[in-house]
């Protein structure tokens, strides 16, 4: 009999999660009923998102409950099937959960090829990451060419993939990472015109420095007090897009609203929220640009893959510690 | 001799202004030159946003000087003008500053019609005041018919313009204001579908029942906790348009940030900034349609008049106060 290896969420936290938040349960792998079929999962997608799906407050999505098997991304192949659009042997992206085997009717999964790219890439570039990264930067942040931008989080994820297209849209693209490691990455390796490392450099001296006539578009994955430092360097008409606030995630006491708020008066400038399912329907085209500027060198992507669904909460810290670089997966499946 | 009381800037306040922030002083009228005109002022606009133009800090316009006259959007009568498209007799609205007689080149000057309607009138509904209103709601707030909306300052000069448009666009319209008086002028006479009174209602109990399904529009005069509260009954895609922050404006510790701020995300919703003169091509527009709905009973002004410039500073204090019913305004001419 095979077994499922599953984490389960057991207590919501209060502030970081810690080890008493979930829990590893084993339990038989079950059969797919009528219409479902069974995935072998290989590797799930883990982000700052999801710390939000801890809370038990009204979101964009429900929280995870307790007792549930935490809500994951993640990709894996088809071991048995009874689902005519969904064939045995088969790859696919859906929302699998933080398991090594995954029952579903097929709801919101997608056929992915293992022969394009690695596998840990569509959870990463070609995967919700990127979509939230095109959309937010071009439609949400209604990006122009020449614009300059600043992107918090800019080592990370999203924010990599949102500098490097605003670098392919002949902006002026300046990042905001932690660490000097971090910071080359994003000058060297990504082309970004400049990076400010807010562990050692002074934030505000380094804005005004690089943006003498301010930031047309910030796009925020941090808030607290560089979401109030950006706005206090906004250029006129200056969009902000608000796509996270990993610094107030663990918060235990209120989060730090933006004191310079005033600014998007003064400046006449907007600041936008944006979830990235809202754009479920034009993924393709996205994903079909997105793939000719990687083809072309355009586009790079990292991932900082670890192994091992015992290892999920010590790994899933690495998103708040900043100890990683780009997207960050583990791999699930044994063997 | 003709003498000219003339209000200067003495000293910046910290918090609320005091008597030592101006000093009232008289001067000989002095005479207009090569292609200037001299206005005899017979009334001017009191804003909050002239609380700001006392801070020493960059801003939509620059701060006023130390000895310079208070800046003022005033309304008054050319009596002696070497400008050939100003002449004797006509009366005009511009910023002629807190004084009984000003001098001007005619630079942001404009003929008004007191036959048409009283001079006060020309400083509200039908000046700057009416205009921020105006687009205000209909171009930042892209009000939709049938939107649910809700206006803080909501008996203030500006509020009760926007939830009267509002409700011209079949909107269910909801204002905030202090005081029983206030929230049954808001209902009764302007007929707004409901009023909060915040300084007697629980305010998160009465969004929640005004708005069972959120709010699409959210018209901010007062940011500080009200703005964290609406925030809080947002509905999907909501606009936030923020005005003013009467709330903030004589803090001596740092503005308050909107905690709730978040909710821009799950919501996709925006919070975004104006400034009426952006809009000043549109100005002539905007009082033709504001025009004929004050002639159809549609929109309805109120100016609160006080007289005396010598009075300035403790009616100015009536913004903050709350003390006034729709547009502050303050008769300077003398006899």
């Amino acid at each position: 009999m095979k077994l499922n290896k599953q984490l389960v969420l057991k207590k919501r936290p209060v502030g970081l999660p810690d080890k008493d938040t979930w829990e590893l349960n084993t339990i038989p792998v079950p059969e797919p009923g009528d219409g479902e079929f069974l995935i072998k999962c290989e590797y799930i997608s883990l982000d700052p998102a999801m710390r939000g799906w801890l809370n038990d407050v009204k979101s964009y999505i429900p929280p995870v409950q307790i007792n549930d098997v935490m809500r994951a991304g993640g990709v894996g192949k088809i071991i048995k099937s009874n689902n005519t659009d969904f064939k045995e042997g088969a790859f696919v992206y859906g929302q699998t959960g933080v398991q090594q085997y995954a029952i579903t009717d097929g709801k919101g999964f997608h056929a992915i090829d293992p022969n394009l790219a690695p596998l840990p890439m569509y959870l990463g570039i070609l995967g919700m990451t990127g979509m939230t990264a095109y959309f937010g930067i071009l439609e949400v942040g209604e990006l122009k060419e020449g614009n300059t931008v600043l992107v918090s989080g800019a080592a990370g994820a999203v924010g990599s993939v949102v500098g490097q297209i605003a670098k392919i849209k002949n902006c002026k693209v300046v990042g905001i990472a932690g660490g000097t490691d971090k910071c080359n990455y994003l000058v060297e390796e990504l082309g970004f015109d400049g990076a400010i490392d807010y562990k050692n450099d002074d934030i505000h001296d380094k804005l005004k420095e690089y943006f003498p006539k301010g930031i047309d578009v910030y796009f925020d994955n941090v808030g607290g007090e560089i979401l109030d430092l950006a706005l206090g360097r906004l250029a006129m008409h200056a969009r902000i897009v608000i796509c996270g606030a990993i610094s107030q995630y663990n918060n235990t006491s209120p989060v730090k609203g933006p004191s310079n708020y005033l600014a998007l008066l003064v400046n006449r400038a907007s600041m936008k929220g944006m979830v990235v399912f809202d754009y479920a329907k034009d993924y393709g085209k996205a994903a079909l640009q997105m793939g000719q500027w990687i083809r072309e060198g355009k586009l790079k992507s990292r991932e900082d893959v670890y192994d091992g669904i015992e290892n999920f909460y010590k790994t899933f810290l690495r998103l708040f510690t900043g100890e990683k670089l780009g997207k960050l997966v583990l791999k699930v499946s044994e063997n």
